[in-house]
């Protein structure tokens, strides 16, 4: 079954990332057993990912291993190189976001996470995300990247349901209608 | 006890009214019980209420009568004549939120709920608020008037708790750490 998912985290007043890029405030909330807020199932569920040029170059300058299991589908129509370890793990792609999702599919992969702001608000203004996982935490950043962009008209969600971690991070389910 | 209360709905990517002052999403969610999510239990925990200009004349156009038991205080440097029966109900105040508070508390208003964008704004700016009650439609607008605007610096919130409304409107209660 063919399904798109945002699963992200953003700040009370809608950023996904603060002022230049910064992402420490998705550690102001103390978690000492390393609850993973449902990321690890929800991977499990996952066949791909889709990810812009930005989030993928913030994964790259992590300072931690390549991070995923799935094969990752990088949208760019700049990018030609990727570093030689992860050659069998990614894939260029570019086009729009159906001609994109036809390729990937074509593929034979159904079940996609769609990362990254700027990906995410491309998916979103074609009505083609099934499933958003919203994770909100408590601060107000005033200034970033925003989740959500501008629309050609309103676009009407159906509520899911909520989980809270931690005492302080609301994870909502929304999904499209129809 | 002084108390200042936000209490507004927005939708999912964080507006308060859409493209061109647009309310007519509040009404996107069938509501056919009159569910008031809240709002006459949370009114009468309420002093006063004090906007801006903006909503005190989206107000004064709304085709039903002067909606408030409470006394308004109306923000405004230019508006100085306000309607004849309205005269007792409200008072125009200008300056900044503190002086504006001060003044609203030698008048012994302690409980105050309040409301309007540019107001809101005004207020979170200099962490005068200390509680927030939102309300989240299901509904991405695209563009409109925010809810929450610039800050000088990220103002982290203590997440209280959420009720769910009518099965799709998330009421999330944030509170002022410290």
């Amino acid at each position: 079954m063919k399904k798109n998912t945002v699963y992200i985290a953003k700040s009370l007043d809608g950023f996904i990332s603060g002022k230049n890029g910064t992402l420490d405030w998705l550690e102001s909330v103390p978690n000492p057993a390393q609850e993973d807020m449902g990321y690890s199932v929800f991977m499990k569920e996952i066949d791909a990912i889709v990810m812009g040029r930005n989030t993928f170059e913030t994964v790259l300058n992590f300072d931690i291993d390549w991070p995923y299991t799935q094969h990752v589908f990088v949208l760019s129509r700049t990018l030609s190189e990727v570093p030689e370890d992860l050659r069998q793990k990614i894939t260029i792609l570019s086009g729009t976001p159906q001609e994109v999702l036809d390729e990937i599919h074509r593929r034979e992969y159904f079940r996609l996470y769609i990362d990254g702001g700027v990906t995410i608000q491309r998916f979103v203004a074609e009505n083609l995300i099934d499933e958003f996982r919203i994770t909100t935490f408590p601060i107000l950043l005033g200034e970033g990247a925003p989740l959500f962009g501008p629309l050609s008209e309103p676009l009407r969600l159906a509520y899911v349901r909520s989980d809270v971690y931690l005492g302080q991070l609301v994870h909502d389910v929304y999904r499209k209608i129809g």
